[in-house]
Protein backbone atom coordinates (compact mmCIF):
# COMPACT_ATOMS: atom_id res chain seq x y z
CA UNK A 1 0.00 0.00 0.00
CA UNK A 2 1.60 3.02 -1.19
CA UNK A 3 0.84 5.50 2.05
CA UNK A 4 -1.30 7.81 2.41
CA UNK A 5 -1.11 10.86 4.13
CA UNK A 6 -2.76 13.73 5.97
CA UNK A 7 -1.34 16.92 7.88
CA UNK A 8 -3.00 17.76 10.77
CA UNK A 9 -1.82 21.01 12.43
CA UNK A 10 -2.76 21.03 15.97
CA UNK A 11 -5.04 23.43 18.04
CA UNK A 12 -4.66 25.22 21.05
CA UNK A 13 -8.52 24.01 22.07
CA UNK A 14 -6.87 20.22 21.24
CA UNK A 15 -4.88 20.27 24.53
CA UNK A 16 -5.76 19.89 27.82
CA UNK A 17 -4.46 20.75 30.96
CA UNK A 18 -2.02 17.91 30.77
CA UNK A 19 -0.30 19.99 28.43
CA UNK A 20 -0.70 17.58 25.54
CA UNK A 21 -3.19 16.76 22.92
CA UNK A 22 -6.41 15.02 24.19
CA UNK A 23 -6.74 11.44 23.85
CA UNK A 24 -10.71 12.25 22.50
CA UNK A 25 -9.11 14.79 19.57
CA UNK A 26 -6.69 11.77 18.64
CA UNK A 27 -9.66 9.86 18.44
CA UNK A 28 -11.46 12.37 15.81
CA UNK A 29 -7.82 12.56 14.05
CA UNK A 30 -7.85 9.38 13.04
CA UNK A 31 -11.50 9.79 11.61
CA UNK A 32 -10.07 12.92 9.50
CA UNK A 33 -7.28 10.51 7.92
CA UNK A 34 -9.93 7.86 7.44
CA UNK A 35 -12.63 9.68 5.80
CA UNK A 36 -9.84 11.49 3.72
CA UNK A 37 -8.90 7.97 2.65
CA UNK A 38 -12.00 6.68 1.71
CA UNK A 39 -13.10 9.97 -0.17
CA UNK A 40 -9.34 9.62 -2.28
CA UNK A 41 -11.00 6.23 -3.31
CA UNK A 42 -14.72 7.55 -4.48
CA UNK A 43 -15.14 9.54 -7.84
CA UNK A 44 -17.56 12.01 -5.79
CA UNK A 45 -14.57 13.71 -3.80
CA UNK A 46 -15.67 15.44 -0.52
CA UNK A 47 -18.82 14.58 0.67
CA UNK A 48 -20.92 12.92 4.36
CA UNK A 49 -20.57 9.25 2.93
CA UNK A 50 -23.65 7.84 4.99
CA UNK A 51 -22.64 4.55 3.15
CA UNK A 52 -19.76 3.60 5.63
CA UNK A 53 -20.33 3.40 9.98
CA UNK A 54 -17.46 3.12 12.26
CA UNK A 55 -17.70 -0.64 14.15
CA UNK A 56 -14.55 -0.51 15.94
CA UNK A 57 -11.51 1.24 17.07
CA UNK A 58 -8.48 0.39 19.05
CA UNK A 59 -5.71 3.42 19.41
CA UNK A 60 -2.05 2.59 21.29
CA UNK A 61 -0.51 6.03 22.42
CA UNK A 62 2.75 5.29 21.90
CA UNK A 63 3.92 9.06 22.65
CA UNK A 64 2.80 11.73 24.35
CA UNK A 65 1.50 14.50 21.21
CA UNK A 66 1.91 18.25 21.56
CA UNK A 67 0.85 21.33 20.46
CA UNK A 68 3.15 23.75 17.89
CA UNK A 69 4.45 20.22 15.47
CA UNK A 70 2.70 19.55 12.58
CA UNK A 71 1.29 15.97 13.02
CA UNK A 72 1.23 13.07 9.84
CA UNK A 73 -1.47 10.70 9.75
CA UNK A 74 -0.53 8.03 7.67
CA UNK A 75 -3.42 4.75 6.50
CA UNK A 76 -0.73 2.27 6.52
CA UNK A 77 -2.60 -0.38 5.56
CA UNK A 78 -6.18 -1.38 3.98
CA UNK A 79 -8.10 -4.65 4.39
CA UNK A 80 -11.29 -5.53 2.70
CA UNK A 81 -13.22 -8.41 3.33
CA UNK A 82 -16.89 -8.71 2.69
CA UNK A 83 -18.95 -5.43 4.04
CA UNK A 84 -16.36 -4.29 6.30
CA UNK A 85 -13.01 -2.58 5.28
CA UNK A 86 -9.84 -2.11 7.91
CA UNK A 87 -7.67 0.64 7.99
CA UNK A 88 -4.51 0.88 10.28
CA UNK A 89 -3.06 4.04 10.71
CA UNK A 90 0.36 5.87 12.06
CA UNK A 91 0.45 9.58 13.30
CA UNK A 92 4.41 10.88 13.72
CA UNK A 93 5.09 14.33 15.15
CA UNK A 94 8.79 15.44 14.31
CA UNK A 95 9.63 11.92 12.98
CA UNK A 96 8.62 10.33 16.40
CA UNK A 97 5.90 7.67 16.29
CA UNK A 98 3.15 8.92 18.75
CA UNK A 99 -0.03 6.93 18.10
CA UNK A 100 -0.87 3.38 16.10
CA UNK A 101 -4.25 2.97 15.52
CA UNK A 102 -6.88 0.55 13.87
CA UNK A 103 -10.11 1.19 12.57
CA UNK A 104 -12.78 -1.58 11.52
CA UNK A 105 -15.72 0.21 9.08
CA UNK A 106 -18.84 -1.68 7.90
CA UNK A 107 -20.22 -0.86 3.92
CA UNK A 108 -23.85 -0.29 4.54
CA UNK A 109 -27.11 0.43 2.68
CA UNK A 110 -27.88 3.87 4.27
CA UNK A 111 -31.80 3.29 4.59
CA UNK A 112 -31.65 -0.05 6.05
CA UNK A 113 -28.07 0.36 7.54
CA UNK A 114 -27.91 -3.41 6.76
CA UNK A 115 -24.34 -3.97 6.14
CA UNK A 116 -23.50 -4.60 2.26
CA UNK A 117 -20.76 -6.10 0.38
CA UNK A 118 -18.11 -3.63 -0.66
CA UNK A 119 -18.23 -2.79 -4.34
CA UNK A 120 -15.95 -4.06 -7.41
CA UNK A 121 -14.94 -0.61 -8.04
CA UNK A 122 -13.63 0.02 -4.49
CA UNK A 123 -12.17 -3.36 -3.74
CA UNK A 124 -9.92 -2.81 -7.12
CA UNK A 125 -8.77 0.91 -6.18
CA UNK A 126 -7.81 -0.43 -2.94
CA UNK A 127 -5.96 -3.42 -4.47
CA UNK A 128 -4.72 -0.88 -7.01
CA UNK A 129 -2.87 0.88 -4.06
CA UNK B 1 -38.25 35.66 34.06
CA UNK B 2 -37.85 32.87 36.42
CA UNK B 3 -34.26 31.40 36.19
CA UNK B 4 -33.52 28.34 34.17
CA UNK B 5 -30.70 26.83 35.06
CA UNK B 6 -28.58 23.94 33.68
CA UNK B 7 -25.74 22.36 36.16
CA UNK B 8 -22.92 21.44 33.83
CA UNK B 9 -19.74 19.53 35.23
CA UNK B 10 -16.70 20.29 33.24
CA UNK B 11 -15.25 17.98 31.94
CA UNK B 12 -11.58 16.97 31.62
CA UNK B 13 -10.86 16.97 27.84
CA UNK B 14 -12.89 20.47 27.94
CA UNK B 15 -9.86 21.89 29.72
CA UNK B 16 -6.75 23.57 27.84
CA UNK B 17 -2.97 23.38 28.26
CA UNK B 18 -3.40 27.55 29.82
CA UNK B 19 -5.30 24.95 32.65
CA UNK B 20 -8.94 26.37 32.25
CA UNK B 21 -12.16 25.02 30.32
CA UNK B 22 -11.44 26.67 26.80
CA UNK B 23 -13.41 29.52 25.24
CA UNK B 24 -14.99 27.25 22.58
CA UNK B 25 -16.30 24.79 25.09
CA UNK B 26 -17.84 28.14 26.95
CA UNK B 27 -19.76 28.60 23.49
CA UNK B 28 -20.68 24.94 23.34
CA UNK B 29 -21.77 25.12 27.27
CA UNK B 30 -24.10 28.33 26.35
CA UNK B 31 -25.69 25.78 23.08
CA UNK B 32 -26.60 23.51 26.15
CA UNK B 33 -28.50 25.86 28.31
CA UNK B 34 -30.59 27.42 25.08
CA UNK B 35 -31.19 24.21 23.98
CA UNK B 36 -32.74 22.81 27.01
CA UNK B 37 -34.27 26.11 27.67
CA UNK B 38 -35.89 25.59 24.15
CA UNK B 39 -37.10 22.38 24.80
CA UNK B 40 -38.71 23.15 28.30
CA UNK B 41 -41.05 25.14 26.29
CA UNK B 42 -42.06 22.86 23.51
CA UNK B 43 -44.57 19.84 24.29
CA UNK B 44 -42.13 17.12 22.03
CA UNK B 45 -39.26 17.32 24.83
CA UNK B 46 -36.04 16.45 23.72
CA UNK B 47 -35.26 16.64 20.14
CA UNK B 48 -33.32 18.03 17.54
CA UNK B 49 -35.23 21.51 16.73
CA UNK B 50 -34.72 21.84 12.95
CA UNK B 51 -37.00 25.12 13.39
CA UNK B 52 -34.13 27.63 14.69
CA UNK B 53 -31.37 28.77 13.77
CA UNK B 54 -28.85 30.68 15.63
CA UNK B 55 -27.68 34.16 14.45
CA UNK B 56 -25.24 35.68 16.46
CA UNK B 57 -23.59 34.78 20.00
CA UNK B 58 -21.38 37.03 22.21
CA UNK B 59 -19.64 35.90 25.41
CA UNK B 60 -17.83 38.18 28.18
CA UNK B 61 -15.42 36.01 29.83
CA UNK B 62 -15.73 37.37 33.09
CA UNK B 63 -13.28 35.23 35.00
CA UNK B 64 -11.75 31.79 34.29
CA UNK B 65 -13.41 28.42 34.46
CA UNK B 66 -11.85 25.83 35.77
CA UNK B 67 -12.00 21.97 35.96
CA UNK B 68 -13.05 20.66 38.87
CA UNK B 69 -16.24 22.45 40.24
CA UNK B 70 -19.87 22.23 39.02
CA UNK B 71 -20.70 25.14 36.68
CA UNK B 72 -24.49 26.83 37.03
CA UNK B 73 -25.69 27.83 33.42
CA UNK B 74 -28.73 30.54 33.90
CA UNK B 75 -30.99 31.51 31.06
CA UNK B 76 -31.96 35.26 32.26
CA UNK B 77 -34.00 37.06 30.04
CA UNK B 78 -35.89 35.91 26.95
CA UNK B 79 -36.87 38.80 24.77
CA UNK B 80 -39.14 37.75 21.77
CA UNK B 81 -39.17 39.75 18.37
CA UNK B 82 -41.58 38.21 15.48
CA UNK B 83 -38.98 35.81 14.42
CA UNK B 84 -35.88 35.91 17.07
CA UNK B 85 -35.35 34.88 19.79
CA UNK B 86 -32.74 36.67 22.26
CA UNK B 87 -31.44 34.67 25.73
CA UNK B 88 -29.14 36.08 27.80
CA UNK B 89 -27.35 33.56 29.73
CA UNK B 90 -24.76 33.75 32.54
CA UNK B 91 -21.98 31.00 34.28
CA UNK B 92 -21.16 30.72 37.49
CA UNK B 93 -18.60 28.50 39.37
CA UNK B 94 -18.58 28.44 42.76
CA UNK B 95 -20.58 31.55 43.10
CA UNK B 96 -18.83 33.25 41.23
CA UNK B 97 -19.98 35.16 37.80
CA UNK B 98 -17.98 33.63 35.17
CA UNK B 99 -19.61 34.21 31.66
CA UNK B 100 -21.82 36.51 30.47
CA UNK B 101 -23.50 35.37 26.93
CA UNK B 102 -26.18 36.93 24.46
CA UNK B 103 -27.47 34.51 21.85
CA UNK B 104 -30.16 35.91 18.89
CA UNK B 105 -31.61 32.83 17.46
CA UNK B 106 -34.34 32.63 14.10
CA UNK B 107 -37.13 30.80 14.02
CA UNK B 108 -37.18 29.15 10.56
CA UNK B 109 -39.39 27.21 8.31
CA UNK B 110 -36.85 23.81 8.27
CA UNK B 111 -37.35 23.02 4.59
CA UNK B 112 -36.69 27.07 3.16
CA UNK B 113 -34.63 27.95 6.37
CA UNK B 114 -36.65 31.00 5.81
CA UNK B 115 -37.39 33.07 8.96
CA UNK B 116 -41.44 32.91 10.26
CA UNK B 117 -43.10 34.01 13.06
CA UNK B 118 -42.62 32.41 16.52
CA UNK B 119 -45.67 30.52 17.21
CA UNK B 120 -48.06 32.17 19.96
CA UNK B 121 -48.04 29.16 22.55
CA UNK B 122 -44.46 29.63 22.62
CA UNK B 123 -44.72 33.67 22.87
CA UNK B 124 -47.47 33.06 25.63
CA UNK B 125 -45.07 30.30 27.35
CA UNK B 126 -42.32 32.50 27.38
CA UNK B 127 -44.44 35.63 28.56
CA UNK B 128 -45.58 33.64 31.28
CA UNK B 129 -42.18 32.35 32.84
CA UNK C 1 -16.97 -5.23 41.11
CA UNK C 2 -20.59 -3.13 42.14
CA UNK C 3 -20.79 -1.11 39.23
CA UNK C 4 -19.72 2.71 38.87
CA UNK C 5 -22.10 4.68 36.64
CA UNK C 6 -21.95 8.16 35.21
CA UNK C 7 -25.00 9.61 33.28
CA UNK C 8 -24.53 11.49 30.25
CA UNK C 9 -27.02 13.54 28.75
CA UNK C 10 -25.94 13.56 24.85
CA UNK C 11 -25.76 17.53 23.39
CA UNK C 12 -26.42 18.95 20.10
CA UNK C 13 -23.04 19.78 18.86
CA UNK C 14 -22.20 16.04 19.73
CA UNK C 15 -24.07 14.71 17.27
CA UNK C 16 -22.97 14.50 13.13
CA UNK C 17 -24.62 15.14 10.08
CA UNK C 18 -24.93 11.08 9.98
CA UNK C 19 -27.91 12.23 12.81
CA UNK C 20 -25.94 10.27 15.53
CA UNK C 21 -23.30 10.74 18.45
CA UNK C 22 -20.03 10.99 16.46
CA UNK C 23 -17.35 8.52 17.80
CA UNK C 24 -15.12 11.09 18.42
CA UNK C 25 -17.45 12.23 21.06
CA UNK C 26 -18.10 7.98 22.29
CA UNK C 27 -14.33 8.32 23.06
CA UNK C 28 -14.35 11.79 25.06
CA UNK C 29 -17.77 10.46 27.16
CA UNK C 30 -15.23 7.25 27.97
CA UNK C 31 -12.45 9.56 29.25
CA UNK C 32 -15.57 11.15 31.81
CA UNK C 33 -16.48 7.96 33.33
CA UNK C 34 -13.13 6.97 33.49
CA UNK C 35 -11.76 9.82 35.07
CA UNK C 36 -14.99 10.21 37.56
CA UNK C 37 -13.80 6.69 38.34
CA UNK C 38 -10.44 6.99 39.30
CA UNK C 39 -11.36 10.48 41.45
CA UNK C 40 -13.84 8.26 43.45
CA UNK C 41 -10.97 6.26 44.53
CA UNK C 42 -9.05 9.22 45.62
CA UNK C 43 -9.54 11.01 48.66
CA UNK C 44 -8.59 14.46 47.15
CA UNK C 45 -11.86 14.30 44.95
CA UNK C 46 -11.72 15.88 41.61
CA UNK C 47 -8.57 17.29 39.77
CA UNK C 48 -6.74 17.15 37.26
CA UNK C 49 -5.02 13.74 38.08
CA UNK C 50 -1.15 14.13 36.46
CA UNK C 51 -0.02 10.69 37.69
CA UNK C 52 -2.13 8.63 35.09
CA UNK C 53 -1.71 8.64 31.71
CA UNK C 54 -3.71 7.06 28.81
CA UNK C 55 -1.50 3.93 27.12
CA UNK C 56 -4.74 2.52 24.70
CA UNK C 57 -8.12 2.50 24.35
CA UNK C 58 -10.63 0.09 22.49
CA UNK C 59 -14.18 1.28 21.62
CA UNK C 60 -17.06 -1.24 19.69
CA UNK C 61 -19.54 0.88 18.37
CA UNK C 62 -22.28 -1.90 18.92
CA UNK C 63 -25.49 0.13 18.19
CA UNK C 64 -25.74 4.04 17.48
CA UNK C 65 -26.42 6.64 20.13
CA UNK C 66 -28.54 9.22 19.48
CA UNK C 67 -29.37 12.65 20.79
CA UNK C 68 -32.51 13.14 23.46
CA UNK C 69 -31.92 10.26 25.57
CA UNK C 70 -29.21 10.09 28.32
CA UNK C 71 -26.53 7.50 28.34
CA UNK C 72 -25.19 5.27 31.36
CA UNK C 73 -21.55 4.73 31.26
CA UNK C 74 -20.56 1.93 33.60
CA UNK C 75 -17.30 1.01 34.16
CA UNK C 76 -17.83 -3.12 34.52
CA UNK C 77 -14.78 -4.03 35.65
CA UNK C 78 -11.26 -2.98 36.86
CA UNK C 79 -8.02 -5.16 36.81
CA UNK C 80 -4.94 -3.54 38.77
CA UNK C 81 -1.57 -4.74 36.96
CA UNK C 82 1.64 -3.52 38.32
CA UNK C 83 1.81 -0.14 37.04
CA UNK C 84 -1.56 -0.52 34.53
CA UNK C 85 -5.28 -0.24 35.40
CA UNK C 86 -7.18 -1.65 33.13
CA UNK C 87 -10.80 -0.34 32.48
CA UNK C 88 -13.89 -1.72 30.95
CA UNK C 89 -16.84 0.46 29.84
CA UNK C 90 -20.33 -0.27 28.49
CA UNK C 91 -22.61 2.39 27.82
CA UNK C 92 -26.30 2.24 27.39
CA UNK C 93 -29.29 4.32 26.20
CA UNK C 94 -32.93 3.27 27.10
CA UNK C 95 -31.27 -0.05 28.14
CA UNK C 96 -30.16 -1.11 24.80
CA UNK C 97 -25.92 -1.49 25.20
CA UNK C 98 -24.40 0.93 22.62
CA UNK C 99 -20.76 0.98 23.57
CA UNK C 100 -18.56 -1.73 24.82
CA UNK C 101 -15.18 -0.23 25.51
CA UNK C 102 -11.57 -1.33 27.39
CA UNK C 103 -9.07 1.44 28.16
CA UNK C 104 -5.58 0.49 29.66
CA UNK C 105 -3.95 3.61 32.12
CA UNK C 106 -0.68 3.50 33.23
CA UNK C 107 0.63 5.01 36.44
CA UNK C 108 3.23 7.26 36.36
CA UNK C 109 5.42 9.86 38.25
CA UNK C 110 4.12 13.15 37.29
CA UNK C 111 7.45 15.02 36.53
CA UNK C 112 9.68 11.95 35.00
CA UNK C 113 6.42 10.20 33.49
CA UNK C 114 8.15 7.18 34.00
CA UNK C 115 5.58 4.31 34.95
CA UNK C 116 5.52 3.78 39.07
CA UNK C 117 3.87 1.25 40.89
CA UNK C 118 -0.15 1.78 41.78
CA UNK C 119 -0.09 2.33 45.26
CA UNK C 120 -1.77 0.05 47.95
CA UNK C 121 -4.44 1.93 48.66
CA UNK C 122 -5.53 2.09 45.49
CA UNK C 123 -5.50 -1.41 45.27
CA UNK C 124 -7.56 -2.21 48.30
CA UNK C 125 -9.74 0.33 47.32
CA UNK C 126 -10.04 -1.37 43.72
CA UNK C 127 -10.26 -4.69 45.66
CA UNK C 128 -13.01 -3.46 47.98
CA UNK C 129 -15.41 -2.77 45.06
CA UNK D 1 -4.16 45.54 7.32
CA UNK D 2 -2.79 43.62 5.09
CA UNK D 3 -5.15 40.56 4.90
CA UNK D 4 -3.76 37.37 7.20
CA UNK D 5 -5.50 33.80 6.00
CA UNK D 6 -5.62 30.73 7.79
CA UNK D 7 -7.36 27.33 5.20
CA UNK D 8 -9.27 25.04 7.14
CA UNK D 9 -10.32 22.04 5.58
CA UNK D 10 -14.20 21.09 7.83
CA UNK D 11 -14.25 17.75 9.37
CA UNK D 12 -17.02 15.37 9.74
CA UNK D 13 -16.85 15.04 13.10
CA UNK D 14 -17.59 19.41 13.25
CA UNK D 15 -20.97 18.79 11.67
CA UNK D 16 -24.00 18.52 13.68
CA UNK D 17 -27.41 16.94 13.42
CA UNK D 18 -28.76 20.25 11.06
CA UNK D 19 -26.31 19.05 8.31
CA UNK D 20 -23.93 21.81 8.71
CA UNK D 21 -20.87 22.66 10.83
CA UNK D 22 -21.86 23.57 14.78
CA UNK D 23 -21.95 27.33 16.42
CA UNK D 24 -19.12 26.08 18.64
CA UNK D 25 -16.87 24.41 15.64
CA UNK D 26 -17.08 28.15 14.28
CA UNK D 27 -15.79 29.66 18.30
CA UNK D 28 -12.91 27.07 17.98
CA UNK D 29 -12.10 27.96 14.54
CA UNK D 30 -11.94 31.88 15.26
CA UNK D 31 -9.46 30.42 18.07
CA UNK D 32 -7.38 29.02 15.46
CA UNK D 33 -7.19 31.71 13.08
CA UNK D 34 -6.58 34.53 16.10
CA UNK D 35 -3.76 32.31 17.54
CA UNK D 36 -2.14 31.44 14.13
CA UNK D 37 -2.40 35.52 13.72
CA UNK D 38 -0.99 35.98 17.05
CA UNK D 39 2.04 33.95 16.77
CA UNK D 40 3.02 35.12 13.22
CA UNK D 41 3.33 38.23 15.16
CA UNK D 42 6.55 36.84 17.64
CA UNK D 43 9.83 35.52 16.70
CA UNK D 44 9.37 32.78 19.24
CA UNK D 45 6.83 31.16 16.61
CA UNK D 46 4.24 28.14 17.17
CA UNK D 47 4.00 27.58 21.29
CA UNK D 48 1.12 28.20 23.92
CA UNK D 49 1.00 32.22 24.44
CA UNK D 50 0.09 32.35 28.12
CA UNK D 51 0.35 35.53 27.69
CA UNK D 52 -2.94 36.63 26.28
CA UNK D 53 -6.29 36.07 27.36
CA UNK D 54 -9.59 35.78 25.42
CA UNK D 55 -11.99 38.70 27.07
CA UNK D 56 -14.68 38.55 25.06
CA UNK D 57 -15.85 37.12 21.74
CA UNK D 58 -18.85 38.02 19.38
CA UNK D 59 -20.03 36.01 16.00
CA UNK D 60 -22.17 37.02 13.89
CA UNK D 61 -23.43 33.50 11.20
CA UNK D 62 -23.76 35.43 8.10
CA UNK D 63 -24.57 31.83 6.38
CA UNK D 64 -24.72 28.24 7.40
CA UNK D 65 -20.91 26.41 6.49
CA UNK D 66 -20.77 23.21 5.22
CA UNK D 67 -18.47 19.97 4.91
CA UNK D 68 -16.59 19.47 1.79
CA UNK D 69 -15.65 22.55 1.13
CA UNK D 70 -12.67 24.57 2.54
CA UNK D 71 -13.06 27.82 4.40
CA UNK D 72 -10.89 30.75 4.81
CA UNK D 73 -10.69 32.27 7.81
CA UNK D 74 -9.58 36.21 7.65
CA UNK D 75 -8.31 38.43 10.01
CA UNK D 76 -9.60 41.73 8.30
CA UNK D 77 -8.25 44.10 11.34
CA UNK D 78 -6.38 44.58 14.08
CA UNK D 79 -6.94 47.41 16.77
CA UNK D 80 -4.39 48.12 19.09
CA UNK D 81 -5.33 49.33 23.10
CA UNK D 82 -3.05 49.49 25.75
CA UNK D 83 -3.53 45.66 26.94
CA UNK D 84 -6.28 44.73 24.69
CA UNK D 85 -5.73 43.21 21.35
CA UNK D 86 -9.20 43.84 19.13
CA UNK D 87 -9.44 41.17 16.18
CA UNK D 88 -11.70 41.21 13.64
CA UNK D 89 -12.42 38.24 11.31
CA UNK D 90 -13.98 37.28 8.28
CA UNK D 91 -14.85 33.13 6.83
CA UNK D 92 -15.74 32.59 3.60
CA UNK D 93 -16.34 28.90 2.14
CA UNK D 94 -16.42 29.31 -1.42
CA UNK D 95 -16.82 32.55 -2.38
CA UNK D 96 -19.43 32.93 0.61
CA UNK D 97 -19.28 35.14 3.18
CA UNK D 98 -20.76 32.68 6.17
CA UNK D 99 -19.27 34.49 9.98
CA UNK D 100 -18.03 37.92 10.95
CA UNK D 101 -16.07 37.56 14.27
CA UNK D 102 -15.00 40.30 16.92
CA UNK D 103 -13.01 39.14 19.90
CA UNK D 104 -11.12 41.08 22.42
CA UNK D 105 -7.67 39.81 23.74
CA UNK D 106 -5.93 41.60 26.63
CA UNK D 107 -2.20 41.09 27.19
CA UNK D 108 -1.40 39.76 30.93
CA UNK D 109 1.57 39.10 32.64
CA UNK D 110 1.16 35.19 32.75
CA UNK D 111 1.70 34.31 36.28
CA UNK D 112 -0.60 37.01 38.17
CA UNK D 113 -2.88 37.44 35.08
CA UNK D 114 -3.04 41.13 35.42
CA UNK D 115 -3.08 42.72 32.62
CA UNK D 116 -0.04 44.93 31.14
CA UNK D 117 0.79 47.46 28.30
CA UNK D 118 1.11 45.46 24.49
CA UNK D 119 5.09 45.26 24.03
CA UNK D 120 6.61 48.16 21.60
CA UNK D 121 7.49 45.33 19.45
CA UNK D 122 3.92 43.91 19.05
CA UNK D 123 2.73 47.56 18.35
CA UNK D 124 4.43 47.75 15.79
CA UNK D 125 4.31 44.81 13.98
CA UNK D 126 0.44 44.84 13.74
CA UNK D 127 1.33 48.73 12.66
CA UNK D 128 3.25 47.51 9.77
CA UNK D 129 0.41 45.30 8.66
Amino acid sequence: LKEFATIITPRLYETDAMGHINNATIAAWFEVARVRFIESLTERGPGIAKDWILASVQIDFVGETFYGVDVIAKITEATIGNSSLTLRCEMLQAGRLTVRGTAVLVHIEPQSKAPTRIPDTLRDKVAAL
